[in-house]
């Protein structure tokens, strides 16, 4: 049995209690300051509000203040936090973390580092840590293709955990892994990141596709499987030009993540707005209202902006990723929906 | 302009008109004995019934008997028949075909050779052309990922074409090549071919997590992303043993494919009876009712035989397709739909 603090009682950081519990460890769940209604539900028995089920019973709960509390003694440590926000929880977990602890990120994207170069994120946290932890803390990413509310209730899934560091995924396997629940080890993380951050953006122009069916009563299933071939490729040229392999991005951390992304969630809802015939500028207004993040749009400025920096580099020509300059087209007010995807993602 | 003369009039025959007239060319279409209903329809100027459009003006119809008037002086012969009857249409074609014309094919899956050994369609469709024919005749293989009706109402595709001629490839994007019809070669036609067959099979297994979640009213995603990336891993490991490609499987010709063939047809809709709690005897029995072929059940057992004969060959393990076999299991009367597929799809 195990100690194992969670930061972040959002869906993916709850939803990893249910294969942890499952397992016989003892699990603690920290809040943010933006969690503390989820924190008041689950403490009243209610179900999870973004889960929409009951957590598994005997989790401890812990309020923004008792960071150090839920970090005592912990063998190991999710970092469950959107990625805007995930170095400084880190920061704020750093006085009470120790050596030897592996921190596992559900966090995915990208950020700036000190020198105002693009950074996934393994390589922003190893950053942030002081050098004591550094050395001996390793960093696993966990990417997908998972939906969190399917993990929470149990249901089969396959997910990948990357890490240069074999031991730490041994014992993620030996924490995490249940009859439903399964892990595929990597030691591409820059394969596995690429992927979990850029799936986002492309889906929402899979997302577009079935937002304009909707719109013309026909379907664009033959520009859809295009599209969904294109993104696969850019992603995977994106990840060899960072150092990452191909086959990851052609895997289940790859193809099988967009597939599931581009079936549900909230980049696809944006690309059906915008495949209907929605302005860019009226479909994130509404989005933001409903307070729903779209995280495909914030990742394709990252990702442009990096590509930029690959290219200048001699890593990449701007040719390697048409797609993706076609959507941050798209999100940055471009119309011509069908030509300029049709551009992008047919073979020239 | 040349002259193109397409043998059967089905959906995909016919659509391959519209990219053809578009181009200025003669287009010649002949039907079988099966496609005399859909010849009067297209004569009378009504849509083509299995297409729900109008063929482009300017096409010349020709009747079963009229084989040899339909192929005289053609330069190009398309073969746009059902995988079981490909190779019988061309011995009644082989008359009055001349040397160096290519010969074009639409059909995909497999049959068996005069040894009883399974072969993919072009090698026997090598094998049914007499030796003059069999040197100078190249054979290019039509890929997906490409929905017909899309294909003639002239919306955006891209398709792949395989041929280990290089000047017949050449010769197809020139005569077949338009804004929206864009075309792939490879000479990677094992790939292809592999692909072509084997995403029918798995799309069955696509559409049983899809009828699964109508039965039961949550989604399995997790599931069907799993099912998704271990087909394309499976269906690259069984074109690898026959002398393909992997990248090919990866691409267009195999992750592009599986992504339309789930999204939509008749394998899909199987699967979907299944997941809902069809016994399988109950779903194929509808569907032959609403004369519905399903190419991915046939093609089951044929790879699951031909998968067999490579075990034997040494050049596969059983292990290298649990979820080939998984699926020949339900398609044979294996009820625990969820239990067989997360075993084969999950990680061990």
């Amino acid at each position: 049995m195990h100690r194992i603090t969670i930061l972040g009682a959002g869906a993916m950081g709850s939803a990893l209690t249910t294969p942890l519990i499952q397992n016989g460890h003892e699990v603690r769940l920290w809040g943010t300051e933006f969690d503390s209604e989820l924190l008041t539900e689950l403490r009243a028995n209610k179900p999870h509000p973004r889960l929409g089920i009951h957590l598994a019973p005997g989790l401890q709960f812990y309020d923004p203040p008792d960071i150090e509390a839920a970090l005592t003694d912990a063998d190991v440590v999710i970092l469950a936090i959107t990625s805007d926000g995930v170095v400084s929880i880190l920061q704020r977990a750093v006085p009470y973390l120790r050596p030897g602890q592996a921190l596992l990120m559900v966090s995915k994207g990208f950020g700036y580092d000190a020198t105002q170069h693009i950074r996934l994120l393994p390589t922003l946290l190893t950053a942030a840590l002081p050098p004591h932890l550094r050395e001996s803390c390793p960093i696993v990413a966990i990417g997908g293709p998972c939906k969190a509310n399917e993990v929470a209730a149990g249901w089969p899934t396959a997910t990948v955990y990357g890490s240069e560091n074999q031991q730490a995924l041994t014992l993620c396997r030996a924490l995490l892994q249940t009859e439903n629940y399964r892990l595929c080890l990597t030691d591409d993380v820059v394969g596995l990141e690429v992927a979990a951050a850029l799936k986002n953006t492309y889906a929402i122009a899979l997302g577009i596709c079935i937002g304009l069916e909707e719109a013309s009563k026909h379907p664009w299933h033959n520009l859809k499987s295009a599209i969904f071939t294109q993104a696969i490729v850019e992603m995977a040229r994106i990840a060899q030009a960072l150092g990452g392999r191909s086959e990851t991005v052609t895997g289940l951390a790859g193809a099988g993540d967009l597939e599931v992304t581009a079936t549900s969630g909230r980049n696809r809802v944006l690309g059906e707005r915008l495949g209907r015939g929605e302005s860019i500028a009226t479909a994130l207004a509404t989005m933001r209202r409903l307070q729903q993040t779209v995280e495909g749009v914030a990742a394709a400025r990252y990702a442009v902006e990096l590509a930029a920096q690959l290219v200048n580099a001699g890593q990449l020509v701007t040719a390697d990723y048409p797609l993706l300059s076609a959507i941050q087209a798209i999100l940055s007010g471009e119309a011509h929906l069908v030509e300029t995807l049709s551009r992008a993602a047919l073979p020239a």
